[in-house]
């Protein structure tokens, strides 16, 4: 297994054979956190959808349905970007529709891989062991924020990283691997000086964020399967 | 004084007002160590170019003329792109032509920049002081390798972070800032992994890398002016 990490969007042209390869995409501030903690809460699944114009569409079909455009939730929608929204006394059992700026958006670039994985610290042991059974080479996808390389998916791509070895990692996961080695413990205090840690405070979210940098509350993975992310574990 | 990190040519169009900001060019096996090596040795300039055919005319003209593609000399050429090549008795006093796979090109890109200057860890501290002393935005401009991000050209944006406030550095600077610090001082061993270290490595290059990973032995730096490079410092 090789492990390769795309650290932009702009970047991902230069996966080749994605067709046999496990893609994680990851937006930890908040996409993928909060898709696994949907599902985590019961809901049978979660749609992605990139255009915000698709899931108005599904919300007029009658679906739960969350967007978030530039941190902020879409107007007339149930829910925003935030995992605390989605309750499972309201998500149960039901498919719920998302849209956001980054996350969703890298979830359908990566659709043609061989498997994409959602990921996010508060499943990563279960993440790892989900990939390492799967033993195909390894992508792993960070969302960023506008295509700029951000710490957050960074560190999270070199956390994964930590439980392979070091020879079987492209350059840009060993860097990420070093970083996360500082990092790991001390998340959510080494995320402060950071761009989106500034964006998403300004908001009044410093909650989501200490809870997307908890790590192993969540045992479950998500993956895409025909346009909809279930739980496989 | 803001510090980024620009991981990859694929992502330069990301700069804003470059034109107002310093930009450092990182390529550091081989093509900045070279250069600071040429002109630590006497030469009283770098004329970096891009295309060979260029650097063919200038040899027809009777500069000495260095050239390499994929890590290779190209035939007639004067020099390839090992830091041995340019010895003080060749290149004392000599305006030299230079042309490789990624970093002039990087130079080339760089050069509507306020000041761009010629980074490597053989002069670290030195490009330190003197992007210091310039007090302006600076962007760490790594070559990579074909667009993709590298990690001695990524370790050494992270060395050059080290010496500014971790507020003042954005994320990508942050994660090689973090990458670095577990590097420090293991700089030869940490490159042995990469992808570059073993392509140098099977043609026989094992000195010039150990070479371009020696820290502070160099206290001129080199900055590019009307297309040719020269000391400042």
């Amino acid at each position: 297994m090789k492990i390769e990490t795309i650290l932009s969007p702009s970047l991902f042209s230069q996966i080749e054979d994605i067709d046999k390869k496990v893609v994680v995409v990851i937006d930890i501030l908040r996409a993928t956190s909060t898709i696994t903690t949907i599902l985590a809460n019961g809901a049978s699944a979660v749609i992605p959808v990139k255009e915000e114009s698709i899931a108005r569409e599904y919300k007029s079909k009658g679906y739960l349905v969350g967007g978030e455009r530039g941190g902020e939730t879409i107007a007339g929608f149930d829910f925003g970007n935030s995992p605390f929204q989605y309750k499972k006394e309201i998500v149960f059992g039901q498919e719920v529709v998302l849209t956001t700026t980054n996350g969703t958006k890298c979830i359908e670039m990566a659709s043609s891989a061989h498997q994409v994985v959602v990921g996010s610290f508060l499943n990563l042991e279960s993440v790892v062991k989900y990939i390492k059974h799967l033993d195909k080479d390894v992508v792993l996808f960070a969302a960023g924020w506008q295509d700029r390389v951000n710490l957050e998916d960074s560190l999270f791509a070199g956390a994964i990283a930590s439980s392979f070895a070091r020879r079987d990692c492209d350059d840009a996961t060993q860097m990420a691997r070093d970083a996360y080695s500082v990092a790991e413990g001390n998340l959510f205090e080494t995320l402060q000086n950071t761009n989106h840690f500034q964006r998403l405070a300004s908001k009044g979210v410093t909650k989501d964020i200490e809870y997307c940098c908890e790590v192993n509350v969540i045992s479950s993975v998500g993956v895409l399967k025909d346009g909809k992310i279930s739980l496989v574990v």
